[in-house]
């Protein structure tokens, strides 16, 4: 009989996780009630923000327990449905277990419909990493044609996203990632104006020069001084939506920085706190816009696919140690 | 022959403000050009935004200029008019001199109508401080009945106003003030529901009591640890027009304060820095407003005059004592 292999939460990480955090196990493989489909996992999404649900801390995401499953964004196919909508073979996108198998509620789930692009970019271009980047770059940062953009983790599946929008929409974009391989392939593959190195030390000063008329979006995916810095040179009515605070994700305290307010109201910014499921009543829509880019060639991506379930702990851990070009995936199976 | 009395900035103060920030000499009365008017001050408001314009930074306001006269809200008279739109003794509102006189051009004139309320209310609650609480309570508050308000700085004279708007609009007012005094004027004169004195700590807990359904809306005209609890406590979907920092104003350096933006991501919160000059298309529209409350009773004032130009400066150092309730004026001539 064939086993069921899970990734569960063995302890809650303090500080950044490491192989302590996860553990494997080999379990039966689950039957599904009425209602409910067995779902075989092909591809999982890799993301900062389950760093978050590793804590015990009320958030829009419930946090993951001790001895459950990671679960986070998957495509699979369906293996046996007790759930009048699904049929077996058919691919499927939810949320599902880190896992072989999964349980999945048939109305929790959905069909995957060809959009003439790969199967993955529903993971990433047209899911939850590029609705996150559409609707925090245009609702809340309402770009103009000449304007400047800054995105930090621009690398990231986020950032590139956010990036090409604001190409897409006439605007000077600079980007900040942590390497120059990075920021050559933002530039080269993705049409960047400028990328910054903040490994490189000196961000306040790099970022001075990359935006001689100030900033007047900085899209926010990283946090603490890289933020301190592009919201010092934000324009009169700048705007930032925050999105991710991957340099808090692993601390255990909340750290200080400098206060901004005074700043802020000197200069009629705006910052506003988000997550993509906000604009769950617009997801049709943004889904629709993206896949014509995708399909037009006006959005690219880049993903950086690990292969092997039991590689996934160390496909997260390398989110943190900014190595990571593009959207991180796991292939399960073909 | 008659002279000018002016209060002129001394130097640029470091920290707070003292009798060496100003003197005040005597100098002839000035003769108005083409286009210009000889005005004879009443009435001028003191407020927390001066402070800022003694340090010699960019923002909305241009700095002072050392040796020259301070500049602020006033009501005047007109004694000798070069301007078409203007006659010998009219009563005007506009940026003049701390000084018995000022000349001021007449396109930036305003002629006062009677409202029905006493002439100081146009430096209050239909002037700047009136129209700061109205915009950003209503534009970027957004308060919905039934929602919990809460307002720094309650007995100042923004305050004051975003608390009866918020009562008006069938919220629950929750006001933070310096003095059980200043709560129980709030509460027993204009209607807030509760107010708490920050000067006898734990602001944390006793908002959490005064908040048993979390704060809604958050009106900051304080900034640091007072904001960093109200913050802390804001509901999905919060929202801070943030107005004013008095807490920062006489800081050289910027301080240090807790990382909030992790927060405010999770609870998808909006903050917005302002300056009531942002809502200038707006103006007569909350004007009239403002006016019908007032007239209507369902706004309320407290003034604290202060007799003589020379005391002006004083009055100037009570706002940072935290001592006023209510607007602060200095009363020049009758």
């Amino acid at each position: 009989m064939k086993m069921n292999r899970q990734i569960l939460l063995a302890k809650r990480p303090v500080g950044v996780p490491d192989s302590s955090t996860f553990n494997m196990i080999e379990t039966v493989i689950p039957v599904p009630k009425e209602n409910e489909v067995l779902i075989r996992s092909h591809y999982l999404s890799v993301d900062p923000y389950m760093r978050g649900r590793m804590n015990n801390i009320k958030s829009y995401a419930k946090p993951f327990q001790i001895g459950e499953p990671l679960t986070g964004d998957s495509i699979g196919e369906v293996i046996v449905s007790k759930h009048s909508g699904f049929a077996t073979g058919e691919l499927v996108i939810g949320t599902f277990d880190w896992a072989d198998f999964s349980i999945v509620k048939g109305s929790e789930l959905q069909k995957i419909h060809p959009t003439g692009a790969p199967i993955t970019s529903h993971l990433h271009v047209t899911g939850m990493t590029g609705l996150t980047a559409y609707f925090g770059l245009l609702d809340i940062g309402k770009p103009l044609p000449g304007e400047t953009v800054v995105v930090s983790g621009a690398a990231g599946a986020v950032g590139m996203v956010v990036g090409q929008i604001a190409k897409i929409k006439e605007c000077r974009v600079v980007g900040i990632a942590g390497s120059d391989e990075k920021g050559n392939f933002l530039k080269d593959e993705l049409g960047f104006d400028e990328v910054i190195n903040y490994k490189n030390g000196e961000i306040l000063q790099k970022l001075r020069n990359s935006c001689p008329n100030g900033i007047d979006i900085y899209y926010d995916n990283v946090g603490g001084e890289i933020s301190d810095a592009a919201i010092s040179l934000l324009n009169f009515h700048g705007r930032v939506p925050l999105c991710g605070q991957i340099s808090a994700l692993n601390s255990e305290n909340t750290e200080k920085g400098p206060r901004l307010f005074t700043h802020i109201i000197r200069r009629s910014i705006l910052l506003k706190g988000f997550i993509f499921s906000d604009y769950k009543e617009q997801f049709e829509e943004g889904r629709k816009v993206l896949a014509q880019w995708l399909n037009e060639g006006k959005i690219k991506y880049k993903e950086n696919i690990v292969l092997g379930l039991e590689n996934a702990p160390d496909a997260f851990f390398g989110l943190f140690r900014g190595e990571n070009l593009g959207k991180q995936l796991v292939k399960i199976k073909e």
